[in-house]
């Protein structure tokens, strides 16, 4: 399947999030105009809508009220949106998906509520699916995301970690949402238990996949593509797959360590470590354990029934690794 | 009513929120002592539990599982303390209830996402009452919280602010956790329609009194009593009520404009507009209109039934304004 088709196979469903994102851009802000702004701010700089595909496309292989999952796939991107702004105003972020972000138009302090603003509203609409077991999955996530960031911040700088470390946090920080929009899309589509189960081990595979391509990007990607600067993670000290493999093959004279402990010209270390890791074999190597994850996840799929949504799951694993942003 | 006994009434169900908060602080930590102690730090500084009381004494009035009522009220507090969090990082507070704060002490950025863990955590002992339509209660509260701080963000500094305008202000950023409180006890508790409405009501009142007296205390209060400066909206340009009675007095030359439009020394205009205001009427004129929320609020109960619980509430309603601290 053509991803495109991915898109173009759950066009109503997107929509209606689309939809949901309007109202709520155009309602809430009723006589707080600041407000209003912040909300279409936001919610016109979207990305690829990857965890409402993973909601929709789990919700529709069995029977489903198309409107819950509709309000599932709204409160996972919101959700997702909501760290967005937490994190962009910790990290000091000036650009995000080529637009400013709101802790640079608004300041830190709002960006702070605003954020809380926005899982409140992700709350709400996780109540309106009227399923506790999925706002339950919610509240766990948003433990796991913010126990992952907070890992993160306090291992920043700081070398001395795992493989296994990496995989946890990143499975924390990022997977952990896309378990919980196939895991929820299942639910809400009444699908058996067992599935319910295996779509939420491929979320989790296809999460832990994406995060490892992404921070491959932040080595080889370019600014324009990215829609933020390169080298990111090295400068804000967030150790990545490929900064561990680059660590491990020169432990010594290594130009991240340099940056990690703040000796000689930041921006020329980064330059070199991204150069490093270019002309090394360390993207390839990065993209095999990516692919690693992607395959397991697709394999999970092989147990389903096989029906469009499921093809286009199954594109999604392929599609993570071969994107180009 | 002595409000001693208020606390004694409900001594089984306050342990079991102490109980909870053990448990949190122990448990959550497994293998990352730093969140443990952030944790420990938190949770050990709690003021007078206020909104656990709400929600016991709601909770109680009626046929109750009294397990649920504790992990409501046990939610109710990790969400305020949960924006005290984000508060004292964006006022880039030092000291609250006489204890370093947590951006003080690990930093802006680790307090931003320790508060979205805590806002989680709170949301899965919502979720634990089992009553979706409490967590719906949570959900919109947070909503109207973040809502409200924001309106205070972007009207700081503005003098340019209505007597009702502050009302509604505290109703989002106060009242509409203590209604939260005492509704979702209710609620659990299978009050009756009319008598969850009561106490919603009686909620909003005691909470907008609640912040009113608050209010009062940072002109009148000392350092010691509150553990924070006094003094401390003025200093962020929050408008609070004594500071509306202050500008309508002395309209021209103020020293709250002074602070405003950071013209001269701040300190010693903070200290000339506390001067004023405690050598002037405005701070019983404050009181009483504290005083005509906590009666509406006690007004409101002699429509429940006679018990002990009642009691207790309409002891709080008169406790808001004699309180100390």
């Amino acid at each position: 399947m053509h991803i495109k088709e991915v898109y173009s196979l759950v066009k109503n469903g997107l929509d209606g999030v689309n939809e949901q994102f309007k109202m709520l851009a155009s309602h809430q802000g009723d006589g707080f105009p600041e407000l209003q702004r912040m909300l279409s701010h936001i919610l016109s700089g979207r990305g690829k809508a990857v965890r409402p595909l993973l909601a929709l496309h789990s919700g529709s292989l069995y029977r489903c009220d198309q409107q819950k999952i509709i309000f599932m796939a709204t409160a996972s991107e919101l959700m997702h949106i909501a760290t967005l702004v937490h994190d962009d105003a910790i990290d000091k972020a000036d650009v995000r998906r080529g637009q400013e972000t709101i802790n640079k138009i608004w300041g830190t302090d709002k960006a702070i509520i605003f954020g809380d603003y926005l899982f409140a509203k992700a709350a709400e609409y996780a109540v309106a699916t009227g399923s506790l077991r999925v706002v339950g999955l919610f509240s766990k996530t948003l433990g796991a995301i913010s126990y992952g960031e907070l890992k993160q911040g306090f291992s920043a700088f700081n070398l001395e970690q795992s493989y296994e470390q990496y995989i946890k946090r990143i499975t924390g920080k990022t997977a952990s949402l896309f378990a919980l929009s196939t895991e929820g899309g299942a639910i809400l589509g009444s699908a058996p238990e067992e599935y319910i189960k295996i779509l939420s081990e491929y979320g989790l595979n296809l999460g832990i996949s994406f995060q490892i391509v992404d921070d491959i990007f932040d080595y080889i990607g370019t600014e324009e593509e990215m829609g933020k600067p390169v080298g990111s993670d090295l400068a804000q000290g967030t150790v990545t797959l490929p900064t561990l493999m680059l660590m491990e093959r020169y432990p010594n004279d290594n130009p991240v360590k340099r940056i990690f402990e703040n000796e000689g010209d930041k921006a020329k270390s980064i330059e070199e470590a991204i150069d490093m890791v270019r002309r090394s074999d360390i993207v390839d190597r990065c993209y095999r354990v990516a692919s690693d994850y992607s395959e397991k996840a697709a394999r999970n799929l092989q147990l389903l029934p096989d029906t469009p949504n499921r093809r286009a799951l199954y594109t999604m694993a392929e599609y993570v690794i071969k994107r180009k942003k």
